[in-house]
């Protein structure tokens, strides 16, 4: 199985990127699949899952849970209940054994035995303003300023949650095989360009 | 011409990956041949170029000069007389409009207006000691300690070079199309990946 998994800064384009790079490998591609299995097994509703897989008071967490995953001095069990939901559907998917792209939920740390291929998707702050107003006109009524704190924010906590499950810093590239810069590119060009790196890389680590 | 330029972690493998990326795509290669350009242009010994360029005292200098680089309160005339020469070498080397890849001196920023394809090659810190105590077996007379040391030396005066010439930070993804973390990679395998990627990526923005 060839696992690709893509995290990336909120308006950076990760998540087409990912979509397209799926569609030129012939990869199965998950992204809100993961919060809908979640509503399945839970009985949550996926609005109210997200709510609480995003929402953290979690700072003092302890750290590096990662396999072990136990959550001892952890004081919502709801929120604990709604992780273990969130890695049990992501080793379901690994289960299938067919080659896909995980987009976010810190696929890249939940699976690593795995051995996933990590993308870290980034772009400068104007890139990401200008995307997130292009692909969400119903944020029209945000300033621009506005705009800049919410992605600022959803970054936030994207990196508090991956602080949940590694040591290692989200957006540190250390902790990724590729980081992707897409200000100024053309994602279909940079998905046809990373799809002819992805097979090559995994012919050669087969 | 296609561009390719390529700033590293000390001991990353970041030259070994662009020398064999120019093999695999038969373009120019530029590394120690930038030293010896500047060597001939000025008359100085090499190693005393490098150890000029290397160190600084420079960390007051006044940022983002980029293409117009003037130098009005710069108190070692050597300094700039080589910076200049650096300069003149790196847009020779882009006047003769071959493909090529430069291997550091901050040819990222100094050739900006030529649109190159900018990379960035790091890899955690035990790999990078582990790679210099291969590649060098005269340095086995440094403990581990020592080596570690060192290679933050080398990328601390190596972020302080680019602080010259441009206003984004040395190793900060934003500044790379395309940040590679080495750790654990095949070289060949990698480059191979590379190749591939680039090929198609200058095949679809040419």
């Amino acid at each position: 199985m060839n696992l690709i998994t893509i995290s990336r800064e909120f308006g950076s384009g990760g998540r087409e990127l990912g979509k397209r790079l799926a569609d030129l490998l012939g990869y199965d591609y998950y992204d809100s699949e993961v919060i809908a299995a979640i509503a399945e097994k839970s009985g949550y509703d996926k609005g109210y899952i997200e709510k609480v897989l995003d929402q953290h008071g979690w700072q003092n967490y302890p750290l590096t849970l990662n396999s072990s995953f136990i959550a001892p001095n952890y004081t919502d069990p709801m929120q604990v209940n709604l992780l273990l939901n969130q890695k049990a559907v992501m080793e379901e998917i690994a289960a299938k054994g067919k080659n896909c792209i995980i987009i976010g939920r810190n696929a890249d740390v939940l699976l690593s035995k795995y051995n996933p291929f990590r993308i870290f998707v980034c772009a400068d702050m104007d890139a990401k303003v200008k995307r997130c107003f292009e692909r969400a006109p119903e944020s029209e009524n945000l300033s621009e300023k506005e705009m800049r704190r919410k992605i600022k924010q959803v970054d936030k906590a994207r990196a508090q949650t991956r602080a949940i499950f590694s040591g290692s810093s989200w957006g540190d590239p250390e902790g990724y095989h590729l980081t992707i810069n897409t200000t100024g590119w053309d994602l279909k060009a940079l998905a046809g360009a990373l799809a002819a790196f992805v097979n090559s890389y995994f012919e050669n680590n087969a």
